[in-house]
């Protein structure tokens, strides 16, 4: 049954989008300090913030596409398969001549912290270029996701301006996960920084990144300022301390659902397309909020970044599972 | 007991250095085609064909030095660790600020053929300069072994030519491994092969690599030839069929030890550095053969390429343990 609307969801204006980085991720199976030995590594996991969250999205039944740079290797590959198998449009990922895919080798401490070797800065994942296919994948766009990571590298903004531009100018909207961290930021992320942030409806931050949006006494206080400054909806991520919506209507809050967690690591970017997907698709903020929570909770029962993406049929199962909550 | 010497070993004029890519390696733990979904891996090893030469070289007793980048993180050190731990004089390795340290997943397909990923070219391998840890290592080195794999690493050429000059100028001799296939040889690399080869003293190609000096009916009349042009020593490396020795003395043939092999990455490294380290502490053509046999038999029976270097008296235990051959 479908509630009658007036107007086409959002969804019906074109694909959502994202800019970034891909990279496949190698995980030490046993935690530990670094890679001083050799250990038992896992691997090649598809991951790279902005593939796993349009990877959600597309599973969840949205349009989706990225624009991204892998190399002419097996990493790019096995990226491209899985993105392409769970519905994502690949045809704005280009294949770098010379350049490998990017890597991030990561070990969890036994204390929780995690340890990383990265070829990032080096890897095809810099690569970017405005070409026919990517100026195709902008023009029919609808949503456009800013995943912070991308702010960092600097043959993304031009593409990433335009982004902005032309699905501002077809009416469509953008959100915004700032996923940097203030000591990180160089002057000129900072005023990219600013840039999308004038430009952005819906803002997903953690408790901490709300705050390089300005400084403010709390985070509903920090909330209200981005409220005045004309974004429409604040989510505040808490991972397994649940979320907060701040918009024009009021606050919303949401626990997350409780679940044995093996890997953190693409949750928030899960628990962002979850939400980003969910409005999209015609859903209300509380609807959203449940979507978003229980793909982030499902991402983090499977080890692996992009392993714990969800079809809606998951994510109704997960919630179904946890009804009381 | 020491015999009496007239003159003392070339050991004495001072270490065995060489130039080139350090990296680390990460091997799939099952054989299969390629890295198209995650595995089981192991690493990271310390790898790179120069940096297994010198480590074999320094396990021997011999001194030992090498001239190479890395990057600021774990793959670099673990590679720096154990290198110094061996006894490898580490003073003119590098640290790139910029570049992660090279890679090599490797995984053997049911085949005995293997797929790589590699990153080599675009990472600190390849950020070498004349540094002034690197002048005082060659200026006091007695021998100079190039790694055919070096001559495609433009910056690695004017540090090995100055290396070649200083060298020779100083009395030391010069072994060559090309380790490079015809069919990637770029013209610029086909020159640095032909002016490596004029200062060689110590050829140590396989089968098919001899013949990169030239063409030639059969590897008899192809060593002959380099014989003719003035390299000293010819050993052609067979693998598990052995090797030759070809000098004006004559030919002298040496089988394999017959050993298990479990993961042949290095072997010919092992093998060359037996036998420079043994010709440089003075032993005879014969026993630098059978030193030489042993530290690539017992390369291959251990996994990663560097686990499997040998002390004097681990090739010792494999030689005796095999008396009959």
């Amino acid at each position: 049954m479908t509630a009658e609307r007036t107007c086409p969801a959002p969804e019906a204006l074109g694909p959502t989008i994202t800019i970034g980085e891909i990279l496949v991720e190698i995980m030490a199976a046993v935690p530990g300090d670094g890679f001083l030995e050799p250990l038992t590594l896992v691997g090649p996991y598809p991951s790279g913030a902005p593939a796993i969250f349009i990877d959600q999205v597309a599973k969840m039944g949205g349009g989706a596409g990225i624009i991204a740079s892998v190399g002419r290797d097996d990493f790019g590959e096995v990226n491209i398969r899985r993105l392409a198998r769970d519905g994502v449009d690949t045809s704005a990922i280009s294949r770098s001549d010379h350049l490998p895919t990017g890597t991030a080798f990561v070990r969890y401490r036994p204390d929780g912290g995690r340890d990383f070797v990265f070829n990032i800065a080096h890897s095809a994942a810099g690569d970017l270029a405005m070409t026919d296919a990517v100026r195709r994948l902008i023009e029919r766009a609808g949503h456009l996701h800013v995943m912070g990571t991308a702010l960092s590298i600097p043959r993304a903004w031009p593409i990433l301006t335009a982004a902005l531009d032309t699905v501002k100018r077809r009416g469509g909207s953008v959100s915004f996960d700032p996923n940097l961290r203030k000591e990180l930021m160089a002057p000129e992320v900072e005023q990219r920084f600013e840039t999308v942030l004038a430009a952005t409806d819906l803002f997903l931050p953690s408790e901490e990144e709300i705050f390089l949006a300005g400084e403010a006494s709390d985070v509903d206080a920090a909330a209200a300022a981005l409220l005045a400054r004309g974004v429409r909806e604040v989510v505040v991520k808490r991972g397994a301390r649940g979320a907060t919506r701040y918009s024009a209507d009021g606050t919303l809050d949401r626990p997350a659902f409780a679940v044995a967690e093996i890997d953190p690591t693409g949750a928030g970017d899960c628990f962002g397309a979850g939400y980003v997907t969910a409005r999209r698709l015609g859903h209300g903020p509380e609807a959203a909020l449940r979507f978003a929570a229980a793909a982030g909770a499902r991402n983090v029962t499977l080890r692996g970044p992009m392993e714990g993406t969800s079809t809606l049929a998951e994510l109704d199962a997960l919630m179904a599972s946890q009804r009381t909550i």
